[in-house]
């Protein structure tokens, strides 16, 4: 146990969550900061966990009808006045082009100096959001009903300039994907907003492990300009919620600011209804909280850049090369054999001239849902060391090699399961009903309070006061609440049948 | 014959090759224009070729040992400056970011216009290439030899400001693809700058059929702060030269300058010596250039969107659900059946309620290699009537159904090969040897002038001369040179063993 400890990332969750976080993506390599004022690097292992969601989600994405396209990166000013309230909601943080070259000039030394010349007539912002320029685009392109519904996705950088970034989390640029529609009818530009609701918890659920607690946002809470915005809630481990995701249903806002109209079957000229919703680097920085632990990183197997780690164990030398053919010959059968998620599964061995011991605790530290050793003593029984990154570091099972081939997906779906089992009993065991304003005002004052639902009819002006008042928001309305019987709003103490999340965020 | 020609783009090649172009992207529905100046919106189809481009050469990257990641896309001015020549190589296309947030200011009518404020100490550039910063990780994460080879790619958007954009060939933002590499030797350098090189080569003639005439840059031409630039180059219909890919040897230059070192076998501190290479969204604008008719595009097999597409012919109400039945159930077959290039053929069935005649003409356009019409006949004898794009537009072959499925993989190559012949064909029917410097001056009063290959031993001043007096430039100089026996230099007349391309270009 000292020699796990030793090789543990340090703090601990419990001595400090925020720390801890850092130091885990310091410890697998995931990402690190920049000399570009809040923009990260995404190194290798971080951004094939991101690969793996872009293509997983993109699949899905085609499956229910949706196109890929790509669009401009800066926006005309003017594009971004048109629709106000988006306007305003995004002004504060937009990083704003304003010439278009250099000129260099030499100091004393010789050395070059670029002073920006070349002064823009409109600048530019660099986009945090598309609605406006994919909004261009759809005005040309829509003429009649028959060109809906016009389904499209980007995949994309984009930039908010943020004063307090976070890696992953809460970055100026970031990666992500946007979806942009419309649709001939509200009815069917709000289902159109629910299928990708839906579709984003339950990717969150079957890839990345997580249960999300689904939802409608508050006004105070929405997209700017949205008249409906949709959002999936996971909840971590020091029991803050992030918003993973949203859909948004956008009314006719943007297509009236942008003429975005069609022909309709009556012959009429009407404004198409519009929906737009994402998903971004985001849910890499979540996935981490939600299920790393004290060792470090901890993977859902389906987006884990490898997905079994094969270790040579090479005590000495004659037997080296055997040991490192045997693992190999192992891989190339997983690879051929073995598929998880419908995919072949993605094995990688360490064939690296290291100690065994740094090199398994390397792994433990990137997640690496399965680690294998095969060493003198495996090849003569025919048998492989399992550990596996949901027990114990230094629990070990061994295994006849068939055996493990034949189960290797299994143990990965097995994986899965515990991961999403535990985020589970997290988030249920951490969300209380609460119906008087005491126990509400004293919940807050815990160290890390779990998320409250309770009865709500309170007004924009009183959520805004008490989220400020105890550093929470309402996360969400759960969407069906048809089954609620009305009880008191636990502030204006009104009968409502609406319910809240509430609790504290990223 | 009428008929056909009614429905071709206009004008032909012949008659005016550069809108013939844009009416090409036009009638695919590639791409258009925006409002933001210089920057194009690629549309699904566009797309969906870039998509494939993407995924195909990725599985290559990676089977080369080369791994993702993703780095900002500001750069700091203070980076650019390190490297002069570099530096100085993009300062007149450099987008600049001096703001990072906007006022709201309402006008009279309420309206809100925005005003850049928060003006940043230090500006950023958007990156019209990323040596620089990459550079900077780099000398972060090299310590020691044990870190090289550093093999890195990156899946990005540029920018580099142009005041003269065409759609895919030349655009103020692109995508595009850019590798950078750190290795111990100037040696593993020089052989990772030509393993690349050849990967483009075989890429460009395997997947886009298209042959490239592969060398290197002369100094005038070499990617500013490059010891060598190699180059593939592709000639398209009008004979000019359009450079598809560039992979670049950048000895110490940029680790010189960005201190990227490590502690060698010897245990001195030694520089790095560092590559970098890219192909972008150009490869599009390319293949256009090189296979589509007057007819509209045509598309190499293994980068369509759809490779086959299959038109039920409905000319009766009673008969529309069986044929579009067949019609599913053909491409449910062909895509579990048959594969092409390794992967599934993809197959799309236009069910859209539109004229027959039009429908087809849109795959037409849309270079679609494969087109299947099925109608109430062709489901009685069992047969299929197969149209393909690199054949006249209404050649028609009836085909037994089981026959086409047997041999659909085997037409796509058919395709794919003609295609790679007709380009090859054109490519060496219009390269000619030039030893005099009279039957040079002439060649270029020429309206589209072939390419020359001549011996050449000029200095990089007598090139820059005989490329502006004639609008041309050397494209490369062939890289095996070994067996060319000395011959005059077509302008020194001293004798040389060297030879150089020269054409007009893109």
């Amino acid at each position: 146990m000292a020699k796990q400890h030793q090789s543990a990332v340090q703090p601990t969750r419990e001595q400090d969550f925020p720390e801890w976080y850092q130091q885990v993506v310091r410890a697998a390599d995931l990402a690190e900061n920049s000399e570009t004022r809040g923009c990260m690097v995404i190194k290798p292992w971080g951004y094939g966990i991101w690969e793996n969601i872009q293509q997983q989600l993109d699949t899905r994405f085609k499956e229910t009808g949706h196109q890929n396209a790509y669009f401009p990166l800066l926006i005309p000013l003017s594009y971004l006045e048109k629709e106000a309230e988006h306007a305003e909601g995004f002004a504060t943080e937009c990083a704003v082009v304003t010439h278009h070259r250099l000129e260099v000039e030499k100091d004393e030394n010789g050395k070059s100096k670029m002073i920006p010349t070349g002064k823009l007539t409109e600048p530019y912002v660099i986009r945090p959001t598309s609605e406006t320029i994919i909004g261009a685009a759809f005005s040309r392109w829509i003429e009649s009903y028959r060109d809906l519904p016009l389904l499209i996705n980007q995949w994309a950088n984009v930039m908010r300039w943020e004063m307090r970034p976070r890696l992953f989390l809460r970055t100026a640029e970031f990666l992500w994907q946007e979806g942009h529609t419309a649709h001939e009818t509200a009815e069917e530009a709000i289902e159109e907003t629910r299928t990708i609701h839906s579709l984003y918890a339950e990717f969150l659920r079957d890839h990345l492990a997580i249960p999300v607690i689904a939802g409608e946002k508050t006004e105070a809470e929405r997209f700017p300009g949205a008249d409906m915005t949709l959002t999936v809630e996971a909840m971590v481990q020091d029991k803050k919620a992030i918003q993973a995701g949203t859909s948004h249903y956008l009314g006719t806002n943007f297509s009236e600011a942008q003429d975005i109209s069609f022909a309709g079957r009556d012959g009429t000229q009407q404004l198409a209804h519009t929906t737009s919703w994402g998903v971004s680097t985001r849910l890499v920085g979540t996935l981490i909280m939600a299920h790393s632990d004290d060792d470090g990183l901890v993977l859902p197997p389906r987006v884990a850049p490898s997905q079994i780690v094969i270790i040579p164990v090479t005590p000495k030398e004659d037997s080296r090369d055997a040991i490192i053919d045997a693992c190999q010959a192992l891989a190339k059968v997983l690879r051929l054999e073995v598929a998880y998620g419908g995919q072949p599964v993605r094995v990688h061995v360490d064939t690296r001239d290291i100690g065994g011991g740094v090199k398994k605790w390397e792994w433990v530290k990137k997640g690496a849902p399965i680690r294998i050793e095969i060493g003198p003593r495996d090849i003569e029984s025919s048998k492989v060391c399992l550990q596996r990154r949901d027990r114990a570091a230094n629990e070990k099972e061994f295994l006849p090699k068939e055996d493990f081939i034949r189960n290797a997906s299994e143990i990965l779906h097995e994986i899965h399961t515990n991961l999403l089992n535990n985020a589970t009993e997290l988030r249920d065991s951490n969300i209380t009903e609460c119906h008087d304003m005491e126990t509400f005002d004293k919940h807050w004052t815990d160290d890390q309070p779990g998320w409250l639902i309770t009865p709500w009819s309170g007004s924009r002006q009183q959520e805004e006061e008490i989220s400020k008042k105890h550093k929470i928001t309402i996360r969400c309305l759960p969407l069906d609440q048809q089954d609620e019987s009305p009880a008191p709003c636990i502030l204006t103490g009104e009968p409502t049948s609406c319910r809240a999340f509430l609790g504290r965020s990223y």
